[in-house]
């Protein structure tokens, strides 16, 4: 069982149209076996009825959530303008989603919840309402005074925990966007992390090459000698324990990752595609670098299989329970 | 057990002086554990001699290792002209990893042998002689009139296989080095290496994006609109059971391993990195579009671990597995 944190954690539902209100409530239906603390869902209470028909217990704060946990799902209501139809977003779902975000992630501010996790949104609905950032990440930094440079998005799984970089940037402009103050600014953000969230007081990074082979010496490529070893040789000198840059191929077979406590990547799919073909159902998404612990599911609002009893809820029972210990070692090592 | 071949697989020992003696050594000693079919080993026998005291039978062709095979490892003996001395590659090593290479490959031509397994050769050794060819596999292709154009590098595993289109390239080239016909030529020569050397008589190909979440409609790249997807077309367009450009990171899981029967990938890492994460030990290069079956493991001369009894036979045990079943299904289908 993940260990409870001092506060119920704070679960936005996510869009109210898509699978984030299904898996919440199964989540719910099988705490004990997905050994789940307790947790208060943010959203509108309709979505979750019209999926689910399972106990809800309204409260007021998450501080009345431990006490409902026991027999309903305890939720904060924020009601949207419209009725939710699984699998049919719409404008006032979207505005709905961003008041669960926002609602949420003011309890973890002031302490009423132990931490956020975040359901899944839909991009394309949010900045239909005049959205400005690129995900709900940036959103939630720049709600805890946090610029969005200083946040990492960190996959986590029971064995293996990557760091992308850059992200959602097409392939041929990542050599471009790489350079060595960018690197050794994620390096040390993903360190810190792994000390604040994760508790490990001497963490280990192993930072992988860009090119085929590590480029070879410089054969298959130049950005490890020019810009990738000079930010492994800065960190290592502030005393991190860096390591790389390794070929990305041979880094992430079992022994290889009992190694390291994190892999630094050069771009998405070089952290994304390992984490998620290892541990494809309980990878998380874990923000470093805010001053809340914040997790998610790693994936998206799936409208085509909302409504259907279909979705899978192992991803979101693995965000509350890696954002349950986290918040734990955080309060630990405050 | 690997179904044996009719004749016996010639196994080239690589650099005498790095860790092929060693491994194919080993798999004669674990030839039962390992479950292999009769091999004759082509090289140096004092390459063999200097790391390994079992029994060796020389033999002047692959017809009779047969007899051999169950008390001694058979050799064809390729005299280096100087000692050999793990660790330290030289010129005389060089030359006779080359000349053991050409005779396997032209045992395997004549019939008088099943197949061919490569053991690991130090390009930067052959290059010092003069070899002109990327790799093994080049001077494969030529040695069998194959253009170098024509044969592809499958990675193949218990759970997955995968082919890159673009290999030994910088990163930020491979986006210039795609093109449609590159992409179409490559699928096309996988999908019959399917056929032919793994028995699939109407393979599933899936075919990954370039960028990340496969370029999400344009917004992350272009290249999946210009590029993948005609050729995605036309192979489906000629009968083949083809689908994609799939999100490179969500193509590994087992769930979706479970679609396909080989993934082509974009670049070197998109293809190695799932299949060494998933398949470190058994993973194997197979050379798909030659007249003849040839594998190889894929790890290197290791020249740093030479001669202390370090080195793991796993993946040359794959190797030759794999060889054999090949050139069963081959001459069953021939």
């Amino acid at each position: 069982m993940a260990r409870a944190p001092l506060q119920p954690l704070a679960i936005s539902l996510g869009d109210p149209a898509g699978i984030g209100p299904e898996v919440i409530a199964k989540c719910w239906d099988h705490r004990q076996e997905f050994a789940l603390p307790p947790f208060v869902a943010i959203g509108d209470g309709r979505s979750i009825a019209a999926v689910w028909d399972g106990p809800i217990e309204v409260v007021d704060d998450p501080g009345q959530a431990d006490a409902a946990f026991d027999y309903a799902l305890p939720l904060i209501q924020v009601p949207a303008a419209d009725d939710d139809v699984p699998g049919h977003p719409s404008v006032a779902g979207a505005h709905c989603s961003l008041d669960s975000l926002e609602l949420a992630v003011g309890l973890a501010r002031s302490g009423s919840a132990g931490a956020v996790v975040t359901g899944p949104v839909s991009k394309e609905q949010l900045y239909g309402i005049g959205f400005q950032h690129p995900g709900q990440t940036e959103f939630v930094a720049e709600r805890c005074g946090v610029g969005p440079g200083n946040v990492v998005m960190m996959l986590a799984g029971p064995t293996l925990r990557t760091v992308p970089v850059t992200t959602h940037v097409p392939l041929h402009e990542v050599s471009r966007l790489l350079n060595t103050a960018l690197i050794e600014s994620r390096g040390r953000a993903t360190l810190r992390g792994l000390q604040r969230n994760f508790g490990i007081a001497e963490p280990r990074l192993a930072i992988s090459g860009l090119n085929p082979h590590s480029g070879e010496a410089g054969r298959l490529g130049r950005e490890e000698i020019e810009l990738i070893e000079p930010a492994i040789a800065a960190l290592a000198a502030e005393g991190w324990r860096v390591t790389g840059p390794h070929p990305a191929d041979t880094m992430f077979h079992a022994r290889a990752r009992a190694n390291y406590d994190a892999a630094l990547c050069m771009y998405h799919d070089q952290a994304l595609i390992p984490i998620k073909a290892i541990h494809f159902e309980e990878a998380v998404n874990v923000t470093l670098g805010l001053p809340i612990v914040r997790t998610a599911p790693d994936h998206g609002t799936a409208f085509d299989i909302a409504g259907q009893d279909r979705a899978d809820a192992r991803p979101m029972a693995a965000a509350i329970r890696m954002a349950a210990d986290c918040a734990v070692l955080r309060a630990e090592n405050a």
